[in-house]
């Protein structure tokens, strides 16, 4: 199994997030690229310590905002969003060559992660932007997605992720974050509910009812300390029950 | 000899230039890159245009300066610089690879030229990035400039260009733009010296003494019509006396 | 009856329009305010000609977004949006007030117009930006908006504008620039709608039907060179027709 | 004694320093105004929390160099400057007189403070910006600096700041950070060295002299949670003392 983490979200003077810290637990970087987060020097950085611990670099492309960080649904044209997502994958590759490695995978970030879900032309842009740099290139979705499908379409080798801190509904798509329940917080179940997705692809939701997610990697986060430990703990219960963890690509 | 020109300067709505028809002109363009002007949207058009011409594409890193077209000058740490110009060369060889091209030099532009033309270790920054990207890659420079001695230093590909439309000391320098005389603004004179520059490297300078200019390419304009005019008859008559016009690289 | 265009549009290096010509044929200048075009030294230089010439300074109001010229639909939080109208009307006084004059209402532009025109939520947080700055400054609204009803429901001075160059649907909506026919190009019949507008208030529907639109202001554009010279035709059409022009301020 | 800090330098996701605990310590506040820090949300909430608490407000103004946090020279044109000193000015203000207050002075931030306090252009051009909003805003200041001296040949309010936990040579000037012992980290000595400074205007310099400092503010930071512990307790002992601690405007 695959765990990822957003990485490589300062900008400037400001931080957010332990690159560091988590550089050491997950096995997927999804690195900002400058658009939402990150900078130049930040980039290098993160490329730097990804290489050297063989964490696999993944171009995490967003939205042109730096002021609202990606996370609000902006109505670009389909042809601009593809050149943006060239731009950042190339921008990335520059420092992921320098450090002897390579952009691996793409992964959308924020508002463009949930419209390329489900709007099928931003997931075609989408697609098509991670295409042109090179058709190894990989994508990694929410499961049974717009962005999925549209990857498939296109012959871009499509990845599935899953939240062990999200609740799913039956039909297996998240349960929105304004709904009571949509984020779990008892790091116990949460741990417990990783190895589960880990091992045997099932999953409780939020129904109760038994759910099967094929998920080749799970995401973890890592913006507060609490983060932090939660997704090392998770690492280690995986490790300690014996799933090898590797980059899914 | 090679004819080059900053093209790609566009910003969103804004345009800057004729690209279409200075890449009739040209043999080499530098490409913005975003940070000082040029979207991606802007990179992609150029870039296809120009391989669909044969033309060489450069990338014309500047000052991460929007507002100010990157001619104000900045201090930024060498190494901030030479993380933001390995982010531009990789950024604009997305677009070139796409294209079925691929970036092929690097060109400062504007307070970065002036800058890393004087200051050693600005200079160095700015070498540095372009070495990271590719030991192949190579960088445009201002004759006899500290920029051309980093890059011999670090066995960087260095080539030295000339303008024709401006005035020379007898040391080889240009007269700076303050003083009356500096920009040449009579059209047959500046293609007679583009004519000298490209078949003898001899060019008067602004006392009246005989000057020799080693420029493996020749610098044209295409901000204004008048521009765009000029360069064309640069081009025209530089054919017609027999000069091959090809890529200095 | 007043005229009113985008003015102020530059950046940088890049200009947008012709400025000085369409501030001789308007009564109000919608100046932009830096977020999706303009910058300081915009502002000034059209805050002072205004001044000079009795134009009354408005405050174009914009989504942060120079690489999308504010075209680009953009889901702010609505408390974040009242904060940015506020930001921009409150640095754009400071022009107007350093030229002798001051900001006397606001227009939004683009995508933000478009939104705040159907959206009650975008609506009512663009109002409530106006109504913080003071409560006398005036809204320039699309007639029989969200955007208007917003505004008197603070009771914040509303005004309706209307396009002479736009077909209108016997509802009195714009026809969508998706459809033909929806932009008029003979400058022949869009003089004489605006002369209609300004004297009667009545004009003829995409139907052929007639329908009467309430304005306070007409909208004439100046980005090309065939719109200034459209703009200073309806002034003087409007003129000698003895249509006083004023600021509808 | 006046005791004043950097504020409002978040900049949307990404947060810095504890404006809320500082808020508590401070009499007067300089908030970043959106070009090297600071968003409208984030003035707006400063603003509110000062005018509750009765803290001056003053506008921090910087380069427009957000990927540099306003710490980089940036060789801006003097029209230029002066124009964007207004446009911040006045932003800031839409904020402060929203919340019943108003800006009351003026100060440089990082790269600007320290150019403009030695260069008579950039001097003027700060100062030109201040003066144009209106003629009663005050300047912050440098003691002994072009700025202070810029400020007082326009007719322009100045104060003169200093440093408790700085180094200064027997000049009066401050030691520079790429000298050992530039910055003093003993919280007894920095308390100490406040209360002289606030009581008798005497502090020892870097060669153990006697040195007068004619401060009208001190600056105190809270970037850590170690600088604003040692800023409550610059508070607590000045106000143990008799001090009085009241803004300088």
């Amino acid at each position: 199994m695959d765990l990822n983490s957003d990485l490589g979200e300062g900008f400037g003077a400001w931080t957010m997030g332990d690159d560091e810290a988590m550089l050491d637990i997950v096995t997927s970087a999804n690195v900002a690229c400058g658009f939402h987060a990150g900078d130049a020097n930040v980039m290098r950085r993160v490329c730097e310590r990804a290489a050297e611990r063989g964490v696999t670099i993944g171009a995490h492309v967003g939205y042109r905002d730096l002021a609202g960080f990606g996370r609000r649904a902006l109505d670009i044209a389909p042809e601009d969003l593809a050149d943006e997502v060239l731009y950042q994958i190339g921008a990335l590759d520059a420092f992921a060559r320098a450090a002897h490695s390579c952009v691996r995978y793409v992964k959308a970030h924020g508002a463009l992660y949930n419209t390329a879900a489900v709007d099928p032309e931003q997931a075609a842009a989408l697609v098509e932007g991670v295409r042109r740099y090179h058709t190894d290139l990989a994508l990694l979705c929410p499961p049974d997605s717009e962005m999925l499908r549209a990857a498939q379409a296109a012959g871009v080798p499509a990845y599935a992720e899953a939240f062990a801190d999200r609740a799913y509904t039956p039909e297996g798509r998240l349960v929105s974050r304004k709904l009571p329940g949509a984020v779990l917080h008892d790091a116990d179940e949460v741990a417990a509910r990783a190895l589960t997705m880990a091992t045997t692809g099932e999953v409780v939701d939020a129904d109760g009812g038994k759910l099967t997610l094929r998920a080749d990697s799970l995401c973890v986060h890592g913006d507060t300390p609490g983060a932090v430990e939660l997704a090392r703990r998770i690492r280690e219960l995986l490790a300690e029950s014996g799933v090898v963890l590797r980059s899914f690509v």
